[in-house]
């Protein structure tokens, strides 16, 4: 095992943790904007309130690493951890907001696969980000992520068959698919985040 | 303050500013272009044209920085300010050449706001190109054209709310949601370089 | 001439070349597609292995960088270039899954002359890889392939008008416009590989 020359200070460990818990929530709220009697404006006024501190946080550790000497990995690398959570928000946030946006009433069942997909990266991701002060069992991470991901791009494609399937109208289609594409950006920026978080176990350990 | 290192060429610092310079009057073009009664083939060329300046300008920079063996700061980040740029004037000329394509005949009254934010970020842009000499007085540009996005953002989202309100049959949402998205693109590409700028502010001073 | 001080190990080149021809086998199904009388789910089964075996390629040159101590040039512009060929593979199979996914069942004329441009893509990107070795003779690679980006831009923008024509259908506009941006997106990552070529052959001749 390689000497570890930087220096032990947990700050950034904290912060992308925290980063990756509030996508744990957003996700959550994902999931109740699908249930049936959902408060759609409740949950958009929540999700808001969610994607603000998480860009908070993001604000937070861009400013430390411009005014830390010595970072617990390459600069460029914090930066893109701390976008990458901070798109999946970004996209989350989309997607709740679309729904308001166009007064979209029924949501397809098939969202539900893709919402299940993002709530489970959620979760894994915020459970390996304190993982990268060690370096260690961070692996089982990403291969997860990368299988959740293919499993999610079957999801998607499954629910554009069913938009264009002739059972939805073509402004209904339009309104439902940039819905969709906005989850599936969500899944996507996870599998990113973990290929940085990958890149990041590669350089350093 | 840190001393400057790099030699006092200041033919990058004009050559940012011409390729800013261009975008002022892309943008001039696209508000002529709502204009009721814009001579739309000819708005149309002059775009094409200044498109066409705007290149030449950003294969000088390249030009110059694979030729010039000391930069005033680093070639990624030369690299990415001018492609930065030229991404602006891209997204700006293909806002003006769907118009045409698609046919589109009447333009919804809500892109006039998108269109004053893409004004005056051009301006603000070109304004701060010849700051980045002496790197001074650089933050309010950065924060403000960060403003500018966000309030850019809320437009975006308000005529998309329009476009699907029902008021517009779904090829003609189709055809003006292209255009909208890549005034919106537009947008987002003055906030990339607002970013470029600072990190090349938070590296070099 | 500068010196080349780094070795001589030709493994990478190949995978490179391997990836490449991965993409004229592709650009063929691509074309075989558009046959009037074509098989197109077996196009598309042969597809989705093909789009498998130009992963494993990907993979392979991705273990190889983490486990070569010196490598003929910059890890990240080895990293750039396979993600970038891989990228050309990927959307070459979206357009084809597309098309069975949306049960698509007659495609306009005019994707000929987009696929037709990917196929020459693909052949000059293949023939150029051994190059990167002796880095000679790439220029007119580079210049031909953006010069094609070019003519497939303007037969994208052909297709577009045809599509917006009102010939179509809304819901069938928006199913054979996500087809043809596939198509356009796998240009434009041929386009952006041989930018990365071309950066590589600045730094490394």
């Amino acid at each position: 095992m390689a000497l570890r020359l930087r220096p032990v200070d947990s700050t950034f460990y904290e912060l992308f943790t925290r980063s990756a818990t509030a996508l744990v929530g957003g996700a959550e709220l994902l999931a109740e904007l699908l249930a049936r009697d959902a408060d759609r404006a409740a949950v958009a006024q929540r999700m808001r309130e969610a994607e603000h501190a998480c860009d908070e946080i993001t604000h937070e550790i861009v400013r430390r690493v411009n005014s830390t000497f010595v970072t617990p990995f390459d600069r460029e690398d914090i930066y893109a951890l701390a976008s990458g959570l901070d798109d999946v928000m970004d996209y989350m946030e989309e997607a709740v907001d679309l729904v308001s946006l166009y007064e979209v009433t029924s949501l397809p069942e098939e969202l539900t696969a893709l919402v299940e997909v993002i709530q489970r990266c959620a979760v894994l991701t915020a459970e390996s980000m304190p993982r990268l002060q060690s370096l260690k069992d961070l692996d089982e991470y990403w291969i997860e992520v990368n299988r959740l991901e293919n499993l999610g791009d079957k999801s998607y494609r499954r629910t554009l068959a069913t938009l264009f399937s002739g059972a939805y109208e073509a402004l209904e289609v339009l309104k439902l698919k940039d819905i969709v594409d906005s989850l599936e950006k969500a899944i996507d920026a996870f599998e990113r985040v973990a290929n940085i978080v990958e890149q990041i176990h590669v350089k350093e350990s």
